[in-house]
């Protein structure tokens, strides 16, 4: 693996290996002394085009825990003000001795650009373009949902559970990348959301659905995974009211009693209490909010670890 | 210890050997080589929610020179201001593996309630809340008056020292923190300030003055701690003028004349020059603000080193 | 060597040695492990009170591939815009245990006056004063064009290289600094920009050209060193517009054509592309860009290493 831009970047074999290697690093987490010297005397740099401090903590320890010396980049207040080109950024960060580019745009398409030019030699990690991919979220998710649902998940897949993702699926990164890898991981995943934001490429294959009500009666879904809803969308013309988004799309008490007992919540976080979800449901022992966050650290480890070990995994 | 909130947790026997301790890693940090490899392997978060880049900085070192991982969260342009709760934050921090959470807050309290919920299991270290507490402070300032007044500190506590506190004392969480610890440690502690500004709490204890002049000549003290003062209060209604502050309240070079030669002057920094204290004052050789801040890197360390030793000290 | 505040700091048996030591670093980051333990238990504080993302981290990655503790302190929303004096900020760092402060300022002279007083002990490193030096940018063109010029660049001078700098030469501290040193190392150095922008005291000298062409033309130079056109002179009402300064000053596919095969361009970057460089240029063999951003990182860990070891080199 020589970059990370896209959930589609990853057949079942490559996805199954790195979520084994996050239970290992996982197991390392979990030690008195949270550290391995792996990656010692390797540079990461996290370029961040975006504030976005908790993907880019996670990274940042993922990174440390390794062994790693880390640079966090934010591009507000530096020369990409003063008019740089993400080309020049990205060429001066790997002459300075990069060895892994952690990159967050709000481009979609941002990181296979870096990618795949002769820009630069530099690893690159998608950590979300635009509304595009963000594949780190991905796997974190499936490493939860795979620890959620089978005892002993190292080696084994996602077939027969069935995922429903709920929220603005058009735009949503998380939800497109979730969409790819738990679908080669062999899942079985329906959405559900407002009409005006259906894919249109998913409206043939039966699985998409408009109200979560009926969603939740016709899928009996294992995993339930809401989106946040973004802010900066609400005023868009084909998004409905805040109310009329958590009447019908928002996860709450009453539907967290129709779901099944063992069915896992999933969100990216941080969550709009009172909007996609309500606290009741946040604070379920269905809620792997915690889990996914815990997972994020292990599954980055095993990512950066993957793309320096130089192994054409 | 399982937290540091408050100086109040702190009783005599523990406030000096947390002075010891810190006495040791004041040894370490005037070595040639400052740093031990006691906390490899553990996480500490410094969470800002207000800029400290002095208390934050020393954090940072004292984690750094134990070999800690360090985080630095400033809650400024992070999902915080996407409206996530101190309870999310810190949730997602420990999940991420964070093992001791430093916290400033604006808000009195909050770190009381961050610790004594079941909200996490990170140790937490109170950086400043509100006008409330600043037990880290507290205890640097200790350090350097037990080493200005006692030739060999260590085991020592500090019966027979007279400190007098002037300045804001009712805003003030450095003077609160202070008063608790110096009085748990045996010294005899009087303070001074506008009488809009007196706690009434200690009115009644004959050891509150409204005159510096009056103060220094009554108490005759072996410490003088100047408090900052804060400019937003400068536009309250019961605060007086700058000017009329600085003639009352201000340490200045007739008044340095007339305490003694070996009195200590602290300020907890950074210094208003020609409000609370004028430039011969502050850097005089009576001045110990440089202690201070020496102290203060190796004060954290000792408390670093005693939350995470785990030893119920 | 106790600082590095200007390029006059260095005689030329110095500035050879420094720039022998960059090409040991150099080598040490062509290592699969970029990582030496010789400043381990050593602080360095990045003291920035301008912006310069870039520089900060070259230093920072420098401190780091040397074992050494680095702090970043943005002057920014610190206790320096609640008033605080440069020389308590430098005392308070000194105090925390900084070995070397990396100070950059927007007043010219503000590493010096660091440097000169009895304020601090630490050393001080000039990361950018003002209009006035930028001596670690000097040191670093000085190895990419030796590296450029000389096969086994170890040991030597830059005797019989000719150099023209082209820009805004009253205001550029990297113009200044690479004008003391290249001279201390034998260069011969010219100079071209807009006459009213042209250094009075370098007119008689017969270095001085108003005209690229011209200069082009009459030095043949081995290197052309453009500088970068800073926005905010723009509009001041000496600066030629940004289309008559492009025609005359800036340098392109034609000009580029008329340069020796083998003459390097170097720019301090990051690159106004189409103002003073075209992409043409930028991106051609000649372009020595990734090499100075490389050779940074090395240049920086020599002098840190150079401060540190205590030699009166």
């Amino acid at each position: 693996m020589r970059h990370l831009l896209s959930a589609a970047d990853l057949d079942k074999d490559q996805a199954i290996k790195l979520l084994d290697l996050a239970e290992d690093m996982s197991d390392v987490n979990d030690r008195e002394i949270k550290k391995l010297p792996t990656l010692r005397g390797k540079t990461v740099v996290n370029l961040f085009f975006e504030d976005s401090t908790r993907t880019r903590i996670s990274f940042e320890l993922a990174a440390k825990r390794l062994s790693a010396d880390v640079i966090n980049f934010a591009a507000k207040g530096s020369s990409v003000s003063k008019g740089e080109s993400l080309k020049d950024t990205a060429q001066t960060l790997e002459a300075m001795g990069a060895d892994v580019i952690v990159l967050r745009h709000s481009s979609s398409g941002s990181a296979h650009r870096l990618a795949h030019t002769d820009w630069v030699g530099s690893a690159i990690v998608n950590a979300g373009d635009g509304s595009h991919e963000h594949p780190t979220q991905a796997l974190l998710d499936a490493m939860t949902i795979r620890q959620g649902a089978i005892k002993h998940p190292r080696g084994k897949d996602l077939t027969g559970i069935k995922v429903l993702i709920v929220g603005d699926l058009s735009h949503s990164r998380v939800a497109r990348s979730n969409l790819i890898l738990l679908t080669t991981l062999g899942a079985e995943v329906h959405v559900c959301g407002p009409a005006t934001l259906a894919p249109a490429s998913l409206v043939s294959s039966g699985r998409v659905h408009f109200l979560l009500d009926d969603a939740i009666k016709l899928v009996n879904p294992d995993v339930v995974m809401m989106l946040r809803v973004q802010q900066e969308r609400m005023s868009d013309s084909f998004f409905p009211t805040e109310r009329e988004y958590a009447r019908i799309w928002g996860l709450n008490k009453s539907r967290l009693a129709r779901i099944g007992e063992n069915t896992q919540i999933l969100h990216p976080g941080p969550m709009n209490r009172g909007l996609e979800i309500d606290a009741a449901s946040a604070d379920s022992k269905n809620s792997m909010v915690l889990n996914q966050v815990r997972n994020g650290v292990a599954v980055r480890m095993a990512v950066l670890l993957t793309l320096l070990s130089g192994e054409a995994s």
